[in-house]
């Protein structure tokens, strides 16, 4: 393909957006011309791209007829502002904030449900899910059709960069001070990060469930279309600054053959499996990778038909940038 | 009760073992002569038991029938060379090395399955569980007679301090290294342990289970007196010094009544419960303390027939040294 599209990055001065940045150069995308956009704090600032330095502007007075497709990295209020400007623009919208609802913009993971993609309305507004639900979709999709699921059941054990660079400065802060027996201060945390896992990332509703719990449980059975797969969901912050890691139990209606279930994980796209004996973490495998590590696969201790895994992926990465340029990647096959 | 008892503690200059010479006279146990034992290491050192310095001694050439109650706090290998001769002379024998087989010396948590004392043979030799298995006991025996278990999902982030002390200085001089840019050395674990969580606690076997996965499986079956319950379990190692966490789902018969549960764990001994929205932590609210904490009770999305817990225990005290104490609270009333 000659072609090459014209694209915005909302958000390009923070975590997710300069990573899709980084992506769309790595991978060579075929970029005319790049508009970097964020808050007019960061307006004038600069993000390189190919060599270049790339000028980043305010997207409050952006055109979005100039670009094909656009990004949405820069949290649900931005995209709630501007995607709908966007897409009546005409243009492309992969929205990372989770914000849109699934009938307008379906949650989607290449190696899980890209099919999706085919029948949506043009121009096709299209959401990146969570990081924790991305994993997971990559690493089950390749069995479902394998095994009846029933039940799955994770804790997931969250890096601090995915609540933004303040709640990374935090760890680091209150890490070096417990070291050096100075006062620990908590700003961003409710308490102390450092050398403590944190149960609850976020404010619970009545039935004691956070918001990112719940949204994990929707968009993996959207993912997954299991729509009534039960999901039983823990999501805690770990004191780790990059890379999620993930704890899973997945009932099926009988047994599990494992030769099975690796064959179909070393085949599978998007994923790297770790031999038994040895197992992924998520400094010294995901981060920085573009697959999903899957190990510890067996079953549990009395009972075949539950599969146990550990999967462990970069949050920032795969779990997002990456996944929003594949996306990207596949919606401009169908771009005139 | 007047009567004191002579008391012997194996491995007393050991985590576990000072932790009981402390908690013995935090709770005024009915101590005459205290006998502290440990390798010809450290024979010659001294340990302080209320006010005064008390010589530890080799345990080879100790002469049990001087005392009624022997705690082993020396690991597996010392248990095995030595439970039996103490046994034989007559001692009380607490083993905290998991080595006794269930046959000889039931696992046994105070406020879940005390009544198993009554019917051992004299003189008893008793188990105190894992501090994985003591936690998960007391948070969920108030429950047993309640609602009908079918499945508990555990996934354990354990504390290094639970390795010994060698796994805490690696940490901490691991966290040091990173916060100062300096090349990172592995020695005590096989790999980065600062900032990042290991997937793997020991050697697993062909099954891919590791032994301290297999033992709280047996033990929590054990204790709970549910021979036959699912148990699927990972056991993880946080970069915590201090201080267990569990999250936790059990699956019951049929729907769960929270307002049931909340006030069975109310009522419950030995542990904690913590209002919802608030949750308890390993480093806030565990360490240090001689209850197990229980948090963030709730029903799975979508499935009220599914309970989940997060549970946090300090795993020297709690899971341990005052296990064993109040253990030997109980035995010491029914010797002569
Ligand atoms: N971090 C992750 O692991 C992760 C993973 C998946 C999805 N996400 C989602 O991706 C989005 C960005 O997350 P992040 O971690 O990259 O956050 P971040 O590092 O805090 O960056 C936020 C970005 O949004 C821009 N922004 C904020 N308010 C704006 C406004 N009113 N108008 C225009 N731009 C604005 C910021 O620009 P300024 O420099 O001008 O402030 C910055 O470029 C969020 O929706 C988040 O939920 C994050
Ligand atoms: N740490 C925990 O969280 C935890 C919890 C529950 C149960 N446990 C169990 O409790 C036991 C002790 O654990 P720990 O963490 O306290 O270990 P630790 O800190 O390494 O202490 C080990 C103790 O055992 C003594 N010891 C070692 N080899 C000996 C030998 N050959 N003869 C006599 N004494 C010997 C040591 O004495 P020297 O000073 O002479 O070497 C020391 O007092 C182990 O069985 C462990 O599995 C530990």
């Amino acid at each position: 393909m000659n072609q090459s599209f014209d694209i915005a990055v909302v958000g390009a001065t923070g975590t997710v957006g300069e990573t899709i940045v980084q992506i769309l150069e790595e991978r060579n995308f075929p970029v005319a011309d790049l508009h970097l956009l964020a808050s007019i704090e960061s307006a004038g600032s600069s993000v390189p791209f190919r060599g270049k330095n790339v000028r980043v502007r305010e997207v409050d007075v952006f055109d979005f007829s100039k670009v094909k497709v656009v990004f949405f990295a820069a949290g649900p209020a931005v995209t709630s502002s501007y995607a709908a400007k966007a897409s009546a623009a005409g243009c492309t919208v992969i929205d990372l904030s989770g914000v849109l609802p699934a009938s307008q913009a379906p949650q989607v993971v290449p190696e899980a449900n890209a099919q999706v993609l085919a029948g949506l309305p043009k121009p096709v507004q299209v959401s990146s899910p969570s990081p924790s639900a991305t994993a997971l979709a990559v690493a089950l999709a390749p069995l479902r059709g394998l095994l009846d699921f029933q039940r799955v059941t994770v804790t997931a054990c969250l890096a601090v960069s995915a609540q933004g660079r303040e709640a990374v400065s935090e760890l680091a802060r209150q890490t070096t001070a417990l070291l050096n027996l100075h006062p620990l201060e908590s700003n961003f945390f409710d308490r102390q990060m450092a050398f403590n896992l944190l149960a609850q990332v976020g404010t619970p509703d009545a039935q004691g469930h956070v918001p990112l719990e719940k949204r994990l449980v929707t968009q993996l059975r959207e993912i997954l279309n299991l729509p009534t797969l039960k999901v039983s969901v823990t999501c805690i912050q770990a004191p780790v600054f990059f890379g999620d890691s993930f704890s899973v139990s997945v009932q099926m209606a009988g047994p599990v053959d494992l030769d099975v279930v690796n064959a179909a994980l070393e085949a599978a796209d998007g994923l790297e499996l770790v031999d038994a004996g040895d197992y992924p973490t998520a400094v010294g495998d995901a981060v920085g990778q573009d697959v999903v590590y899957v190990g510890r696969v067996r079953h549990a201790v009395d009972d075949t038909s539950e599969l146990n895994l550990w999967i462990t992926s970069d949050n920032v990465r795969k779990g997002a940038a990456l996944n929003a340029v594949q996306l990207a990647e596949l919606l401009i096959k169908d771009l005139p």
